[in-house]
C-alpha cells in the first residue's frame, strides 16, 4: 500500500503542521485540506500547509488514501458519519485527537468496513491554535501515538507508521485505553491543575492586583497550558472521564497528605519528599 | 546616607547574580562575598560577582553599609546573630527570602538597635542553583519586593529603594504577611502542585515509562519549579505554612468541583469554566 493523496481535514495548528512538515520532508503526494473557512484555507496554501482546499470534506475523501482527522475532538464521530459514503477503498483513517478509546470504539462502529481506523496522537503541541500557529518543527521528535485496535490489519497499521517515519517523529504503538491513563498523568492533570492555580489568583480578592505584580516566570511555565482551547478542555473531561477522575482523587490525596505535614510541621520528612520528587524530575529533562 | 561597601553572605544564583548585576551597572563600591567553599569564592570572582570574598561572615560586615543574606531561609536569624556584634553603626541589612514575616519579626528582635532590618525578595529566580548558574539579567524588570516595618525610618527605605533602582528592577513596599499571602498563590502553590504532578507520575506503576516516554513540552513547563531546592520547599512550607494551607483549601475546593463537573458530565459549565480561566490567564503574559 503506498500513500499518494492525503486529505487533512481541519487545517488549524496540528493539521497545518502536518502539512507543512510532509512538504518539508520532500513528500510528493498531493495534500487536500478541509476547513469551514476559506480565509484558513487560503492561509493554508500560502503557508504551503496543503496544495488544494475545499470547504467539502466528501469531496476531500474521494481520491484519498490516508484522511487525517484534525478537527476539535467533538467533531469527529460527525465527521465520520458525513463522509463514510465517499471513502476510498482500502482507505487509512487516523485522527489527531487527545483522548482514544471513546473515539476508536465509536469510529470503528460507525465506519464498519467502510475504512480502516488508526486512532492517533502526536505528542506535540502549544498552548496557541490556529493555521497561523502552524510551523515546520512542531513534531520534530515527538512521540506520535498510533492506537490501532486488533481489527486493524498489521500490514495497515506499518503502512500508516511507516508514511509518519517521514516526519522527525517517534511512531509508538498503544492500546487505547492504555494511552488513555497515560495522557491523564501528563497532560490532562497538568492542564487542571494549571487551570486551578490561575483560579486561585483569578477569585484572590483583595490581593489579585499585587499577585499579578508579583508573578513571574514560574508561575507563567507552571500555568502555560491553562491557555488551551476551553473546547479541548471539555472534551478531555468528556471522552476520559474514568482517567482523570482516579488522577483527580490522586492529587487530592497528595494534597491531604501534604497538608497533613505542613500542620504537623515535620520539615525533614517535607524535605525528603520534595527531595524524591526533584530527583525523579531532573532526571526526566 | 550612602551605600559603599557592599557585603553579599550566600554568592549562589541570586547573591551572585546581585553581584554580577551592580558591577554592570556600573556600582563603584566594594563588594565583599561570603560564602563557607573558598572554591566558590574564588569562581565568585573569576565570575565578578564580588571584588573579595572571605568566609568569615563578621570580618565582612565590619566596614559594610549594606549586607545582604542571600542564604537559605533557616540560616538568615543565625546568621543575624553571629554578625550583629560586628556591624557597622548605622547598617542597613536585607535579605532575599521567599518569604518574609517570620524572618522580620525575629530579625527585628535578634538585632534590636543594632542594624535596619528590610526583609527583601526580588521576584526573580531559576530552578538552578549556585554561583555558575548566576547571570546579569536575571533580575531584568523584576519586581523586588521590600517589607519594611514601621520601626524602619524612611530614609532608610528609600536609601535601599534608590540603590535597588541602579538595577534594572521594580521597587514595590508591601507589609511582611501580604507579601506572604501573595507568593503563597504565585509561587509556592504552584510548587507544590508541580511536585504533586511530578510524584503522580513517579508512583504511576506499571505505566511510569509510557509516561515518562510520552511526557512532553506541557509536562515539562507545568513542572519546572519542581526541580527547586528541596530546602527551600522546606523553608516555605515551615514559614509561611498559614498562607500555604489556605492555599491548599482553595486547590481541594477547585478539584473537588472539577470532579463534580466531570461526574455529572456538565460539558458546558467545564467549558465555560475554562473560557473564563484562559481569558483571565491569556491576559497576564
Amino acid at each position: 500500500m503506498i500513500i499518494n493523496n492525503v486529505a487533512i481535514i481541519g487545517v488549524g495548528l496540528i493539521g497545518g503542521s502536518l502539512g507543512i512538515s510532509l512538504k518539508d520532508a520532500g513528500f510528493k503526494g498531493k495534500i487536500i485540506g478541509v476547513c469551514r473557512d476559506e480565509a484558513h484555507l487560503r492561509l493554508a496554501i500560502e503557508k504551503k500547509a496543503i496544495d488544494e482546499g475545499t470547504i467539502d470534506p466528501c469531496a476531500a475523501v474521494l481520491d484519498a488514501d490516508l484522511i487525517v482527522l484534525a478537527t476539535p475532538i467533538d467533531a469527529i464521530i460527525p465527521m465520520l458519519k458525513k463522509i463514510k459514503p465517499y471513502l476510498k477503498l482500502g482507505a487509512i483513517i487516523t485522527d489527531v485527537a487527545s483522548t482514544k478509546s471513546a473515539i476508536v470504539q465509536q469510529a470503528e462502529k460507525v465506519l464498519g468496513s467502510a475504512a480502516h481506523f488508526i486512532g492517533g496522537h502526536p505528542m506535540a503541541g502549544s498552548e496557541h491554535s490556529g493555521i497561523m500557529a502552524a510551523r515546520t518543527f512542531l513534531f520534530d521528535n515527538a512521540v506520535w501515538v498510533l492506537t490501532p485496535t486488533p481489527r486493524v490489519p498489521h500490514e495497515v497499521v506499518e503502512t500508516l507508521r511507516t508514511f509518519l517515519l517521514q516526519l522527525d517523529v517517534r511512531p509508538l504503538i498503544l492500546a487505547p485505553d492504555v494511552h488513555d491513563q497515560i495522557v491523564a498523568g501528563i497532560s490532562h492533570l497538568p492542564y487542571l491543575m494549571a487551570c486551578s492555580l490561575v483560579h486561585t489568583v483569578m477569585t484572590a480578592q483583595p490581593l489579585q492586583q499585587e499577585m499579578l505584580t508579583l508573578a513571574s516566570t514560574g508561575f507563567r511555565d507552571t500555568t502555560r497550558v491553562a491557555s488551551s482551547l476551553p473546547e479541548w478542555g471539555k472534551d478531555i473531561c468528556v471522552t476520559n472521564k474514568k482517567a482523570i477522575l482516579a488522577g483527580i482523587s490522586s492529587l487530592k490525596k497528595n494534597l491531604a497528605e501534604m497538608e497533613k505535614q505542613i500542620k504537623n510541621g515535620n520539615p525533614e520528612k517535607l524535605e525528603a519528599w520534595f527531595g524524591k520528587v526533584k530527583q525523579f524530575r531532573d532526571g526526566m529533562y
